[in-house]
């Protein structure tokens, strides 16, 4: 850490700083500059916090030159994380395809599309049983009867089920039936939900908040992980900008600095990112191109009549002819997909 | 709602699009153009989604023509809601000054700011017991202990309580104390949280997200007030933009904009709008300026001492000089401060 | 500044960091912190590119901790400038109220609106004869025919003439009729226009872009006192974000910072930076409340027919109302309006 | 279009709507709703203004539906534009891989660069002469002399050149030398530069804005193939939102967009798009994946010694390793890279 201070700061105020310095058992360094004084901290400075420093009386600016978050990052851990599922795991060579309908509208239509799927060679199915919508009139999801329907996909199809919990009352529900818990964008720093999701033992994927920097996003893996959880993924899944072509800003940016910050699995969710059907299958092969370990795309047998995002949504035969250019893909970026 | 189709879409799409408008009890008015062909829809099309037609062969777009939120806004309820607190209330000619340290620190810290502001006529005493941290390692309030500090100040000096609820578990404990609870800018999408707070009966102030859309605010108000509690006020607090030069972007359009679409009170946060301790009281000014019914600002002692976000609290002084500028301020908008 | 190295960067990557700050005549100083190597450099680094070192090998971060604008920062000149405009002048205690229409749309138009703003009196007449418009087939402006009618205006009722360059070509032209030469939002960073506008030695209004940073304005101001021009204002006009619900979201956090950081005039342009008329009186006040020198409002007496922008133009009889509004306001943030 | 009035609109206002409908040659019909008054308009309305509309009595919204933009439309022009250079084009099979240091530096650099280019079968090389700083104490290119060096290696390598001209004065200048004429992002909205620029009648290269929309940026090609030059490209090199850590958000749904939407060439510049060196190889592919006609990437022999952007620059050793994953990436999406 670095602050700096102005260069007519009194004594008394420099040597409050060097003090507080030492009170963390960090040591202070001075340096005179032309335009301002800074002190540099060298010890365990982890523990300091800017704001401690930018309250200080002729203190212009704190500069943090170490990251924020510990355990999610390559610093602490260099090695890949690979999430296991049974004989499979995500975060390795292997790709992850994750594919479903946004929302579980029935029994019918879960099935037909999850019958689908696994004919393909699919083995994460998504489905949301319980929907956060942005008005309280609008469909919400099938909920507790949802996640039976998820059930016996699994038991079916043997497919892993990828679902929301949306709130910490149904938390324990979901967690019975998912493979993989998903924390949605608006969730994504609702800190009590991350961290008795996290306490669920179950793998956690963590979707970017509308608005989040990738730090933060880091940081709220770092609320699971550090609850003990290592079985922990992150999805980008578009940001908010002022760009309205579609409906969300695919920052795929994210995928290779992610990569380089933390050793957790990234995921990329094209359906979200774009809101266009036509944008997905490019944006998906892109994704992957980027380094993604894995996808998360909506399909659905009838979008038309879709209760949910219908207009994001890929037919199953638009689905597979992508997976096809994704296996035609993979090996371009030393990836495997021998369960397609 | 308008849907507008390829002007080439075949007759059976635009068919189908008329009967799912005739299946809500709507109906439907093909409007042919020179490049698209539209159909307008009367009747009660407020139940109508757009999702449901955006996915339907040939349409390629779908315009909505109302707002989503209904008992928030002004054609439902032309008069400004004033919501009610004892012998004063928030919404009226009254300006709201609502002030008090970030988080609630100890109780010397929170008497000590408590009896200043008393003394200066503040009636609503903000500060944190519960704290979101983007870090699960950083500083995360008092808890149940800054509950119990919170309530001796408000039987001690007689102020208002407005306090964070950050999650399900706490809220009622939070509820029992607050006067007013609020709901954080990482939570105004948390629609679980938002709606077990609506049915406490309490008032309520949503802070909007970071990157909410006014629309979203007002239909994350639209849950409060859907359980049957109108004493919902609103508060803009900065949304997040490429500016670094602020924390935060503080987005004053939105005060006369939310007053014009909505009857609920509307609050500005200059402390976190800013991020900039310096330039907190001319945006408190310009809030007024603006229409604020009314504004919450941090104030401490002892910034350089304080436990999270010193550098944007004002010192006791300072509030006090800007109280005055506020009295000076007030007529000029119809606005009162008789309290002061 | 300071480089921020990998703590096992290998002795020669350190030397060659520390050479290369040799090489500019400043002195370097190693600071070795737990996570980071910190090489902070001292003397006069004003000159230092913050691209010289960040390619370096092993060199992981620089931080720039002094400001990149000269001379129109506050560290360079603590007073204000006041631009001079004869018996009065912008920036000092008086404020500056610029009206009139979007567009200069033909004779009879330009000098109804300036007779009834002249008997209201405004000095400062605003109106384009040069329009930038985002498609090419949208109207341009009257060209030279508008600046004849400006030269009229000016005659006619004494007012000082506000008018946009909109490039080189017709640079001259403008400068000769205008009183101050605007330079629009799309042009901030056209620099070639803004030396040459700098060296007709008229005063400059030059408005901030769509999505510059403060640091970015001040630099283009920078362009133009760097060419011996202090007569240089600049103004805010809202910048674009995600939030669609206005035109533009008005940054009124820019105000107070940039009268910390600059001693330059600052104008807001309330009209663009909201696009929604019922917005702009109270967005006016939220302004001069936040310390602007001044106000560009667009007003037009029959906006129903003006040929651009007219939903955000207020009517004389609109502005009248707004004007006994700001002369209230005036006092209570230490301003003048003794001309209206 | 689509003009919306409030219910309660008196009949002379939606009779003058109508009638100003109708002004243009046009067919007004009313759609009466339950929340809101809609006026339809059928016929040649593509030279209808919004803004003509929203300004009238009890008008509350225009919504346009149709697009703004025409020739660089594909509704005008299905097929693919493709830029021609002697037996080669851009927008074709083939991809097209432009690259070069940011700035010409030195006869020497830039022969290095360009020689080992050469050997590895690009065939455009890029390379500023005039470079735009938003520091008027920036370096600010070699100028003439930069073109001087730029027409050797052309006639040296047989490679084509691509530099950007920086305002009117230097545009004959470099339209002489270059082979495309590159328009940068600060200049995306300088019509007038775009205009004379597509008089030249040389292939024009328009960056995107730092904030520019989509729509925006094919309005500005409008402006080029409007003046009757076809030979138009445009490039997507980032967007500027909250997120810090990368210098710019690389928008790949911009290629697939821009592809759907207009005939012309989508380029992509990962190295402005990202700004980090790490992230280039990774985005690039991710933009061929995307769909883009190609990709303008920064390569400098010596990043650590470049005068600019050293930072984002790959050494020809890096850029070889990735074109051999061009390579094999390209036939995954149907494109040629047969020179390489």
């Amino acid at each position: 850490m670095l602050i700096l201070m102005s260069l007519d700061a009194p004594r008394k105020d420099v040597d409050a700083v060097k003090k507080k310095v030492e009170s963390y058992g960090c040591a202070p360094h001075e340096i005179p500059g032309d335009v301002k004084l800074a002190v540099g901290v060298t010890g365990p400075s982890s523990g300091l916090k800017e704001e401690d420093f930018a309250a200080l009386p002729s203190v212009e600016e704190v500069v943090r030159v170490t990251r924020k978050y510990k355990l999610v990052g390559r610093m602490m851990k260099p090695d890949d994380t690979e999430v296991e599922f049974g004989e499979r795991s995500v975060g390795g060579e292997e790709l992850a395809i994750i594919a479903g309908p946004c929302s579980v509208e029935s029994r019918e239509q879960t099935f037909e599309i999850a019958h689908q799927l696994s004919e393909m060679g699919v083995k994460f199915f998504r489905g949301g049983a319980f929907k956060p919508r942005t008005s309280p009139y609008a469909f919400q999801g099938l909920k507790e009867k949802g996640l039976e329907i998820l059930a016996e996909v699994k038991k079916r199809y043997g497919m892993h089920i990828v679902t929301e919990a949306l709130n910490q009352n149904t938390l324990p529900a979901v967690a019975e039936v998912a493979d993989v818990v998903q924390i949605g964008a608006r969730n994504m720093q609702n800190y009590t939900l991350l961290e008795e999701a996290g306490e669920t033992g179950k793998p956690i994927l963590i979707k970017r908040g509308m608005s989040a920097t990738l730090e933060e996003l880091l940081l709220s893996a770092e609320y699971v992980v550090s609850r003990g959880n290592y079985n922990c993924m992150v999805c980008e899944r578009g940001i908010r900008t002022y760009e309205k072509a579609t409906r969300n800003t695919l920052d795929l940016n994210a995928v290779p600095f992610l990569k380089k910050e933390s050793h957790l699995p990234v995921i990329v969710d094209p359906s979200h990112g774009t809101g266009v059907r036509e944008l997905i299958p490019s944006m998906t092969l892109a994704a992957i191109a980027a380094g993604a370990d894995g996808v998360i795309v909506e399909v659905h047998h009838n979008p038309a009549e879709a209760l949910s995002d219908g207009f994001q949504a890929l037919t199953p035969d638009a689905f597979r002819k992508l997976l096809s250019k994704i296996k035609q893909l993979a090996p371009v970026v030393n990836r495997a997909t021998a369960e397609l």
